[in-house]
């Protein structure tokens, strides 16, 4: 599992005083971005160097308590599904008081940029993903 | 079927160069204000004078092509649920070359945002979400 | 004078309930797309077509009257300097209830998007601003 | 002198593939809620329980060099002026390969937000105004 923790921004709440739930899915990258830092140049690299990139395909989000400026959601992530040219990460969201905001699931594809075509994951990015590879079955 | 359209604004795209992921939440939250765009007063009345607001609760998005800076997304929205408290939207957002970007399906909750606590939604909400509810079976 | 209507949206008020400050800059851009909505293909075709932008030099924005939810704000525009490579844009930004909400000065450099240099200000794109260009001794 | 690092996330750039010219004004509010963090609760507490914030009312922008994703800003924050009810802050924002991208004035009224009133500004937020106050004669 890995941890990211992210603060509720002052402008990132909405009319009725919570997270907007589009925002949700920021942090959410956010998270990834930092699943990801530990190559080589990070997301970034990856993303303008090399060409390859991970888009959404499909999102499930279930969205359990609101959460307000001030308050920090701990992400915890984990693989929930890798295949070949796919893979879906999980992404618990909870609030300081421990209890949690929102719950997930991000399939993305490996994507050469230029071409928008999936294409095989790279060796390292899979590494990662394998890392916090969890029994799904669990 | 309400019909809405908006344009992917220059702020939209991400380091790929296409429309985040996240934003497509929020094109379909502005479809939806547009929706209630017949009640009296619009959606801001009913956040701000009558305390009622509609959280999401659940969100699927299913992303089937990207779109770019200067396309415009049509943007068709139905109920294809209707509960006593809450309700679906399913948003199916089209680029200009009749290609679908997006399929989401929104679920709300009717609540009283300063109790943030489910109500019985009112009665011209409910009209605006039955006018344009479809057989879900079909 | 071209005039340009915005409403402010859900998600752009901040924690403290009102239009975030930074919001109005990408009120100020949307007003400039449109403001260049004559030429063909608009400004989407000058950036992603001709590699020409306007980025911005220099913005000084003066609030004074916040702007809540709800509200819209009439953005209207002038050319209030025009020189060969640059020109300055100023917008007047006023709510509803006829109060000045803000206004900007946002000083753009016509330049290569590829090069980031500057360049010679396409003749189509002159004309916009010349059309709107105000005594600015007046 | 204080100093604050926010790298440009992968959603902030625009259809040009720099950061966009109103998220500048976002990096300068986050690194104005870290300069407060040092009050008890951090600039949260004051805006959501103590009903007192420091809304915009003059902006001034100099963009000098563009910033791309992957990049981080290192924002050096300075209180150029200090008065009963209001003050500036001056912030500085120098690329990764120590080039300067953009210098930001931001002056804020201290406020009661409920009524939007300025008011005199609590103690121990001077005291942190003070304590980052250069000599603008300097």
């Amino acid at each position: 599992m890995f941890v990211y923790e992210r603060a509720v921004r002052f402008e990132e709440v909405d009319a009725a005083g919570i997270l907007f739930f589009a925002r949700y899915l920021a942090f959410a990258h956010d998270a990834m971005e930092a699943f990801f830092g530990e190559l080589e140049g990070g997301y970034p690299r990856l993303i303008t160097t090399r060409g390859v990139g991970f888009p959404a395909v499909d999102v499930h989000a279930s969205y359990k308590a609101p959460v307000r400026y001030g308050d920090t959601l701990r992400i915890e992530v984990v693989t929930s599904r890798l295949g070949g040219r796919s893979a879906t990460l999980r992404y618990r969201m909870v609030r300081g008081d421990g209890i949690v905001s929102a719950e997930i699931d991000h399939t993305v594809v490996s994507s050469d940029l230029a071409k928008m075509k999936s294409v095989e994951m790279p060796a390292d990015v899979r590494a990662v993903f394998e890392r916090h590879l969890v029994d799904s079955a669990g």
